[in-house]
């Protein structure tokens, strides 16, 4: 059995950009596999009074400027600063624990975050999400609707929990054992982490 | 003329110690000089309601275990959390705005660090100043005495004045020509920014 590491990250999140277009290469590299696992860290940030950005417009202007000298560094496409915040419903969320579950979720996040980064569809927005799960083969209607269904939104829930009981406060996290890694520019250190302590 | 890098900080921040540990090998690596610039980040925290810890026990706790990890990493010395928020006063921040003008600062600020992390004495106590000035040979009651002046307070605030300016934020803070890069984990991509583009 490989060595996992689970990738709790919210869509929605900026520096998550940076994580989705790369985490797969860097894993596969390390010989890692990744649990993608969609989780609400909105409703842990307001729990905690963790507003890193909404009213601090120094440290907002600063993040997009590293998100696109990051991604320039990792040879990821970067155009302009998209449209920010997204998801308000959570609804590009809920139908990304239904993606987990159903094992499409690495290919809906990197076609969600391509969108909202490259082309400026910010995630949520039903008509891009229609877009979005056609270009995967996936039929919108059966998908929105079990989006919407009480069982994803408690699953939703649920991973939102284990993470907050974990000590999980942003997005992305990396989770390797009881250890903790937060932000895109841990993930190396998380994997270095899981190879030194296999399971 | 080699490169230069500012690298402002604050004494008192948890994560600047890393980088104090490190940034001088990792500088002279690069073949980048160093500017050691203090500066009053608490205040332009507090100006913009910028508290990422005080009232945040869960990512509090996080942050000092990740320093712990990143110590590790680098081959720092860490034993245990130390006493946390320090320099009330100001007191160690202003000595190291006169050991800045006097050239001094490098083997002070690694001092007041090591003392802080590796034996808990908080800086801007005055007795641990006494023993730390006077281990490097410095006259305690002259440099007190000279850091509680206006002209040392009137530098102190000028340099918190020009890092606001810059967008500057947080502690540490590398600056390269008009590019800012926040946190210990950014002296890479500073220093590479900084051969990229020379002067």
């Amino acid at each position: 059995m490989p060595d996992e590491l689970d990738f709790f990250f919210f869509y929605g999140s900026t520096y998550t950009y940076l994580t989705v277009m790369r985490i797969e290469r860097a894993a596969a590299e390390a010989g890692v596999e990744v649990r993608w696992r969609p989780f609400n860290v909105r409703e842990i940030m307001l729990e905690q009074d963790n507003i890193p950005f909404r009213d601090k417009p120094v440290k907002m202007a600063y993040m997009w400027r590293d998100v696109e000298r990051r991604a320039n560094r990792y040879g990821i496409p970067f155009n302009r600063i998209p449209t920010y915040p997204v998801d308000p419903e959570s609804l590009a969320n809920r139908v990304g624990v239904l993606a987990a579950i159903e094992g499409w979720c690495p290919e809906y996040t990197k076609a969600t975050y391509r969108a909202w980064f490259l082309e400026d569809k910010p995630p949520g927005d039903p008509e891009h999400l229609y877009q979005i799960l056609s270009s995967l083969g996936r039929d919108p209607e059966t998908v929105l609707s079990s989006a919407d269904s009480p069982e994803i939104q408690a699953r939703y829930d649920a991973e939102t929990d284990v993470a907050r009981w974990m000590g999980i406060f942003g997005s992305p996290t990396f989770v390797v054992g009881d250890e903790i890694f937060w932000g895109d520019d841990r993930l190396e250190d998380a994997l270095e982490w899981r190879k030194a302590h296999p399971a």
